[in-house]
């Protein structure tokens, strides 16, 4: 048994509490919460005027991902490094499958990507984009043997990711069925495709041309479609990468009728705009997104919606290109950018800065969109998600008062651009601590590669889903 | 000191953690919640095998009330005792007030009828009937002094309660500046008088008669119009008693446009309908509330309504009248029926019985309902409302194993029926503590009249509303 | 018997149909309609290149009004020649009553003000301003003997005209029982008042504050509030001087629910926008409409409205101070700065010009607009409203090809500023018969003062209202 | 030059005007409309008692069509014949096209189909399987040289019809660019298949399944995703046969932000409902259309977006098999049931009786309905759909009084059943005219074969669009 480590005189936040206490942590999970716990015997981390939040949940993120012809510039490594930075300590990464392989090759190939690299914990969802009998006959398997409880299927980027309406039908009543929850990218790539085309052959080829091949309307209609589908089928149904008002009003709409509709946005289309594609010397390509970036009166939308509770969390969507030789494969043809953006560390920070001390949102909601709402939705709530006897002791110790600004010079990424550069925050984690070890203390990186676990997840709406019942007597996992 | 006291190995719940713990309490808050914490020297209690919730908090109670010359059936003693047998640790009583006479007579009155009575702790909601310069000038003194920092304007009650739109406008400005919370009974009084006078002119005098005057489209109307005056006084508006899709519908909207405007339904329009006000013998008169019940589909756009975030609250609207004597009174004419019924002791039964136990909603959601949103909402939020170091030790031992039957029988209130009767509820809270000390024990009353406090409450948004900035760093209560 | 009149090759447009025919005229109907038509023994007139189109009809005048202690600067003569010259032949103008006294006196009265001076055919609609029993004994036979099949109700002006709830909904009560339509003024009365009285307070006294106290949320409000009422009674509703977006929702929204409301808007909140109110020198006062104008995008939802039936109608809301002596009542207090302006010579060509001519709506939209949706509400229809067999020979013949600046240097009324001075149209009333004779011949008054006729109309949807049964066989008034 | 002959005494109705009066029709097209004509030299025909209508004109047929290894039981000749005596002058017919074979082909083999046997005139509309680079070199030419202005894009019948989105898109901008009218089947295709193979695997296959599988959320769907698209592209867009709440609401929605967004509902679903796919003996086969019929309390809300002015105009979407035979293949097997009905002859007939007769709407909407709107949509307006000078003499007697019961007994499709069989009717067409010849004389055919002609319409907008600029002065086509 190691040494227990108590976190004395913080203010602990949880999505339905806060107080001054001290934690005592044993074995890597919580022991206790208290006030002047006693600490005989153990080793004592001074938390005064800190805030001790649940460690951040990013349910989105391509770390190590190919994309046409590329790769991304950050790793498990490189990219949870800096999730711990920003205050992560958890991820949930993309699973890419491919048409014709068996979706268990992906499976292992993700396991590889991630073993003796990450330093926090990740979890998989997993890609489906045919529901061919093949799939159907496998996803049931992997379901249960890798705790692997979200499918992720693409409306958009035809002739790659793209699986058709049918397909994304048959995955949610799979879904239903087997206890997953199904996110998808909602846009229609039928006819982006067509903008895309027609824009090249006009000659419109910059940056820019990537966000106005690809408007909002586009969105809203995939969203609304994908509601109606899941509706129909009587599955959850998860969109990730919201951004715009064409969209939140298609997932309000269903949830106002009782579907169990949720969604996602990233600090991105919280903070940046439109006119950032615009910018000269090809630099508009560092903020190509797919959706893209919207007329900043989108963001007016998504606070509100993360505020009254349309969407429920917030994913970095990390994927990061370098600017150099990567983002640059599409000067002269915009639909060459590799999309993406890296924004991994900085998520958990912007919601702070932009939402809590802009008194958009509170303490709790902020814990919810940061951290508890993703541990409920992806089969990780209680123990992971909130600061709770039993619980991982996965803990950010935060300085509110610390200001800062955002810069590729300080970021831990590979990649070679910051998507934030120049941007005042309030608010900074100090250390950060997983299943009760430090990976980062004081703003050092004290962790190793590999220390990250796999997470199996439970089911959807096992162990405390939004809507669901919870945990049964005796169900924390102490 | 007091001699500490531990609840032992229950499940403890918050809005934000489900884990298996100890509660340590000392002086009435909780010091420590912890795995075997050490009990030397401690009082235990075996919670094994129960859920440990927040104590409810009831932010909708007509206690010792006159009405159409007649008083309540139960007063702050039966009133609490009941409501602590149903797991209510808080309640938040409305004081009612007379045109003409300084609101301050009108607060020192229900102090006297709380006193020495109350065995749980309590708040004033104040009721603003015209804003003149009077009640103007007096209420930022009030809200200052007493902590009656939300406000309720009554939009029905023609020629009794009822206030026109200038004087709901003008409070909902002053509150604005003062951080108060306006809270409304929305339904259109004017074209309600209209449609009970007509009904007893053409010899329509049944009880049901009361539901059919007062249609649902009347409180969806005025539930719309007060967001829109929300929305341009740049106040919070809380609506108590929600009851149908009309209302829900608006709220939503006025919710999906960024205003702050939160809603309350009631057990009774969850689990009865319109049905109940045609039973025979003058039954239905029982069932008599404003709004009235509805037709039973509208039951599932409550709930969708409480799962998906539209609404924040379950208020009891506890208002018990005899129906020996008391409800009599209406018998040919149901305008004389006095409105409201007994429902503050199965509010959170009801809640987690149809809720939980139905799959509705989750633990936590169950307890931002019962508990944690309404002390956030009308300020005494982290005091009350959740279980953390530092918050008062309300807490509720819940046997969610147990089954029974609601009946009169069985109840803790003076009044002679029962709005449930016959009803199978799952789950039973089996002790109640107030701030470390019991007062139901095993099922039984260990309290004393009087030992409930009075709460001076925070100002909106202070100490943690839904929406806005939350406790700063060592703002706890501890 | 009077000689026939031929009016020759013009192109013939109605809601129905547009053609190049002669149009022969006897005893002031149409009697046929054909190409080259025979003309011995007729005057003949030429038309050719010409639009003839139905005369226009404004359902919605303030002749010779006392307002506030003055009197609007056009009566029955003035007003009555400037809506020829503008292409109107029919007007319904809005009789007042005053409490307490028999609303008969404010019918005998208003006949006195308009015989002897309008040159085209009027009619009345009547105010309610309280249902109490006197006037419920009352409307039913002034509305068969008087053939009064429309009632105004007021829901802003408090203290002055304002109706409360239980007034509307008795009055749409009523008017379903007896055939008439109720019209709306639709703000919320006692929130403006507040809004007003604090302005005054403050200091803010300018014209701008007018419009500044009354926005769009409680136009928005009223409207809907309206329609609820008129759901919930029954009755069809028409809304008059719809301005906003806000406003256009809800009809639209009641509508979709399948009930009987219309609405109307006025070429000013078409063409003019919040801004005008603002202009130097007190000129501001001359835009000062109630409800006022609004920010200039509104206009695309209210042409929208206008364009797929949402909205049935345009009035002029005629009603005319002049500037110097009437306006100026309020230099130094908004407040009493006589609300209305000229509008009734403008209406019909603003439409053409804005509508037509930019391609907002085609001829027969235009036309239903101008002319046969009032003839069909107000009951009017086929007797007015088409050029058919049969119907008053009311003739507008408009030289569309035109143009010409609106100036007050030009127009007919008495009033000495022009609403639309310095305005580019398109297009131009030529000639305008009444029944078959001019009153105005080639832009010259041919008219006499006392040559228009009171006009008893049909009640609501007998004679073709715009959803209910239309003409029986044998039912054309030829 | 041929005689003159003169209706007489009829009651005329436009969708601007009803009036008693003769029409006179000289070579086909209306001379004039008057009282008491001149009737020297012309024959006479009486009218007096009887409406004379606009001859209908349904946009949306399906005559001598291949479907599934079959072709309907109705060709031009006996579908033109039945229509006319259902009171329909012209007829819009679906010209079907393969995929990798010229269009021109198609509309050759159309022309085949029809020339010969019409006795009523027609055009086509156009269906586009595929926007690739042949069919888009192709279109521009057809519409201009064979006048078919209107494209047809099935979002449904997937590896039959279907075209995918970005088809639907490229079209609707091909027709935006070309003046055309794109019209669209709205049901998700994708899911449908899906749906439909389960059912079947499952062994569901009677008739009733068919609608089960084709569910209203799934046109609600594709009808808010063509609008988007439709939108997007700033094209008009015609859904034809809308049958339910979930579709309607997206026209509405999309009508009120301004898009030329339009729609057709069709007799059978304003008249029978999904109970009738379940009639024993496998009679359900009889009442399969795609979409298929909904639960009665969609003709509500049908009804209400025709009174409205949500849709505008009704389709009959004839498309008849026998059932001995042809539906009859579909036994065992839903979905090999040829999809579609007879209902040609009853569309104007039912349209009146259940809409006139019973109050829903007006003569003139009726109007508006049956010829004005379809007319005006595909540019045939005004030498078609309406009752003008100059206008083709295409007329309907119509005797509002009788009554009669529907039955293939007495129809004059070749089709061995009716879809409205013992359905009772109030009024009857009783004779027609098209281009001022009769074709049906006092229900007597005396027409002949090949009479009808082909009619090459205007583009989009031309000659009076129900939302652009109508005819130019001179305009008329006299």
């Amino acid at each position: 048994m190691k040494k227990a480590r108590i976190i004395q005189g913080g203010t602990v936040v949880t999505a339905g509490s806060v107080s001054v206490a001290d934690i005592r942590i044993e074995d890597g999970v919580i022991a206790a919460i208290g006030r002047s716990l006693d600490a005989t015997g153990a080793e004592t981390v001074d938390a005064a005027g800190l805030y001790v939040f649940p460690g951040g949940i990013d349910p989105h993120t391509h770390l190590d991902m190919p994309f046409g012809g590329t790769v991304t510039a950050d790793d498990f490594e490189s990219g949870t490094i800096a999730a711990a930075f920003g205050g992560t300590t958890t991820i949930l990464d993309f699973c890419l499958t491919e048409r014709g392989r068996p979706l268990g090759d992906a499976v292992a190939a993700w396991h590889a990507k991630a073993e003796g690299k990450a330093v926090i914990d990740y979890g998989f969802h997993l890609m489906v984009a045919d529901a061919g009998e093949q799939a159907l006959a496998e996803l049931p398997e992997l379901i249960e043997r890798e705790g692997i409880t979200s499918l992720k299927v693409f409306m958009a980027y035809k002739n790659v990711f793209q699986a058709d309406d049918g397909t994304l039908y048959r995955t949610l009543q799979l879904a239903r069925e087997e206890g997953a929850l199904v996110m998808v990218h909602a846009e229609n790539g039928d006819v982006i495709e067509r903008l895309v085309s027609e824009a090249l052959e006009r000659g419109d080829t910059e940056p820019i041309w990537h966000a106005l091949t690809r408007p909002p309307q586009l969105e809203g209609e995939a969203t609304g479609r994908a509601a109606e589908l899941a509706g129909l089928a009587g599955a959850p149904l998860y969109v990730v990468h919201v951004t715009c008002a064409e969209a939140v009003e298609r997932i309000a709409a269903a949830r106002a009728r009782g579907l169990r509709v949720y969604g996602e946005t990233c600090p991105q289309y919280l903070t940046l705009d439109i006119s950032a594609l615009e910018r000269p010397d090809f630099e508009g390509a560092k903020y190509v997104w797919s959706p893209p970036l919207r007329e900043a009166w989108h963001q007016t939308a998504l606070w509100n919606a993360l505020s009254s509770g349309t969407l429920q969390a917030l994913g970095s969507d990390q994927c990061s290109f370098h600017f150099k030789g990567q983002k640059e494969l599409g000067r002269g043809d915009f639909s060459k950018i590799p999309n993406g953006g890296p924004t991994i560390e900085d998520r958990f920070s912007l919601l702070f800065s932009e939402g809590v001390a802009k008194g958009r949102i509170d303490l709790q909601r902020f814990v919810e969109l940061s951290a508890t709402n993703a541990a409920k939705l992806f089969g990780l709530f209680p123990r992971k998600g909130t600061i709770a006897v039993g619980s991982d002791a996965d803990l950010v110790l935060f300085d509110p008062s610390a200001t800062r600004t955002l810069s590729a010079r300080d970021h831990h990424l590979r990649v070679d651009y910051s998507a934030f550069e120049g941007m005042e925050v309030q608010g900074e984690p100090v250390s950060v601590l997983v299943r009760g070890e430090f990976v980062v203390r004081d703003k050092q990186f004290v962790g190793q590669a590999g220390s990250g676990r796999y997470l199996k997840r439970s089911r959807f709406g096992l162990g405390g889903s939004l809507a669901l019942p919870a945990v049964p007597i005796g169900g924390s996992p102490s």
